[in-house]
């Protein structure tokens, strides 16, 4: 399956490498910054960079398997806590309103009604996902309805401007579901893709961990066929936001990427492709246990490292100001020439 | 000698504890940035702190061991950095200017008449400090005139409504001084405590490591007494600095500290007093080979950990939204029961 997915030009990062490296500062001095703003040239193909109407997508969903003992939490706080957005009231309100994010939460099948509002787009696939301790999560409908849904969200923000995306998540017992699709499609170890979610005791993450083994005895799950191991053991936000990485990035976007969720997502469209991959920036290394090595199988360096564990897009929130800082420093800093400064001996 | 620094109550720890574990949020889902409002909270003595006209002053000095070898720059960078950050075309105007940071440049001692101009405070008390290759860095008067008119310019900030205060520097040769300040301080080896500085390569490392050896065999210098340390072998902008740290504690002050050269002071300011500590948030862990092991002594965690290696107070300018974050978050986030959302079982 092809996604029109554009493969960036090499030819500017000479280029960009050499505007950073003649900013006044030593060589390097702005370490993870200067590569931010590096890959945001590439990504955007220019020597000035702009992030334009940052907007964060919150995917939320419920999960057939919330109540079998894989949470912390009732499935019923996937709802509650979508009302909680709503009312502005969550840790992703309160960021995204720090750093002029405009935040949109996208119903992709939580299991209730939800009224009408304006933060909320209605893309309800269904009444949350199957138990994939029994079933399939999802029938092939779903997840393509899923998948086309979230190239449609992204496209309509894209639409009004946005240049720089993030996406987060909400849903009851979607960290199982991640550390599933992480161990599918890395092969690391089922219990190092196990953590304590929302906040298990260790007699709760051994038992957690017990019921993703027997799900992945049941199903047939392949890193050569990632669009089955969504379906099977997936999520609609899940799902939803493969479909959003895919369309951000043949769009040409930043993509912000958030914790061990939205990793997984990005992980499951990285596979469906690899290129994917230079559109995203990992904004922070999440306290959930399985993140660490999922960022290490990606190849990738994240922003932050906080020991944030909240889901919900907090961690990619609270990253943009470093975008931000890498993009300005790009454009606004003095050179050593304009500014009439020496420069090392040797250079 | 006494520096009327309060020492704050622990009464309101578990008071902010419990503001911070009935956010609508996992129990310690938001990992350092929970810290930090305790942290905040705690300096205030509030649980409904505020991030107030934050302030960026810039100590800048020049080092009479400057042309003897140890850095990558000619010492006249000093000077001329100077001139960048009051034409703003330095990566700390870009980032002050980007987070709403107030900023002033405090002349210490820089090598040059400079003239007047809105951004910059003459405080010089000389033309950079001897070489303490051959002698004590600065006089007693010296020395205590820097500390001096540190305090004065953080009362100035202070009576103008700042609460929240972070302290950069410019000075070529002061990661030497800083190097040698946290060996005797720290008794770290000085071969941990030095670094490339601006960008050394791995010889002109091991020559500065041999010239600071002698200072270090030169002078008198003892954890017991960090003033003469500081006299012997610091700079007028890291003297200068130490003034600052004491004046803002006194005025409980948030404090943030940026990399090597800050931390050095705070580090002198520590020993001075260590109440000093409880007010200090420590931004970020720099690339100078040191910092990590300075860090370590003082037994803090740093927020971010981007390789930067600037100075100027970069890094402290770039975690301000950080504090602002943790303000926010503590402040304007939901409870779980104003929000109707159930709690974890067991809680």
């Amino acid at each position: 399956m092809s996604y029109s997915i554009p493969a960036l030009s090499d030819a500017i990062l000479p280029k960009l490498q050499h505007k950073v490296d003649t900013k006044t500062k030593p060589l390097g001095a702005l370490g993870l910054l200067e590569n931010l703003a590096v890959q945001i040239g590439y990504i955007q193909q220019t020597l000035t960079p702009a992030i334009n109407k940052p907007h964060m997508l919150v995917f939320a969903g419920d999960h057939g398997v919330a109540n079998s003992g894989v949470s912390a939490y009732p499935q019923v706080v996937t709802q509650q806590m979508v009302l909680n957005f709503l009312a502005g009231g969550a840790a992703i309100n309160v960021f995204c309103a720090q750093h002029g994010i405009a935040l949109k939460i996208i119903d992709a099948g939580v299991n209730a009604e939800l009224a009408e509002h304006p933060l909320l787009v209605n893309a309800k696939v269904a009444h949350g996902t199957n138990n994939y301790l029994e079933q399939a999560a999802m029938s092939v409908a779903q997840c393509e309805q899923a998948l086309a849904s979230g190239k449609v969200q992204v496209a309509s923000v894209a639409a009004q401007g946005c240049n720089t995306i993030a996406f987060g998540e909400m849903g009851i017992g979607n960290t199982s579901a991640a550390a599933l699709l992480m161990h599918v499609l890395t092969g690391v170890p089922l219990d190092e893709c196990v953590g304590k979610g929302t906040g298990l005791d260790d007699e709760g993450v051994k038992n957690k961990l017990a019921l993703l083994q027997k799900a992945a005895n049941l199903h047939s799950l392949s890193a050569q066929n990632p669009m089955e191991a969504l379906r099977c053991v997936g999520g609609l936000e899940i799902a939803m936001m493969v479909g959003a990485f895919l369309e951000a990035a043949r769009l040409q976007m930043v993509i912000v990427v958030d914790g061990f969720i939205a990793s997984a997502a990005a992980l499951v469209a990285v596979h469906l492709c690899p290129l994917v991959l230079e559109y995203c920036i990992f904004s922070h290394c999440s306290d959930e246990h399985g993140h660490k090595h999922m960022i290490n199988a990606l190849g990738v360096t994240p922003l932050l490292q906080l020991g944030l564990r909240l889901g919900e897009g907090s961690g990619a929130a609270v990253a943009m100001p470093l975008l931000q800082s890498a993009v300005l420093f790009l454009n606004k800093m003095a050179s050593f020439e304009a500014a009439g400064v020496s420069q090392a001996e040797g250079n």
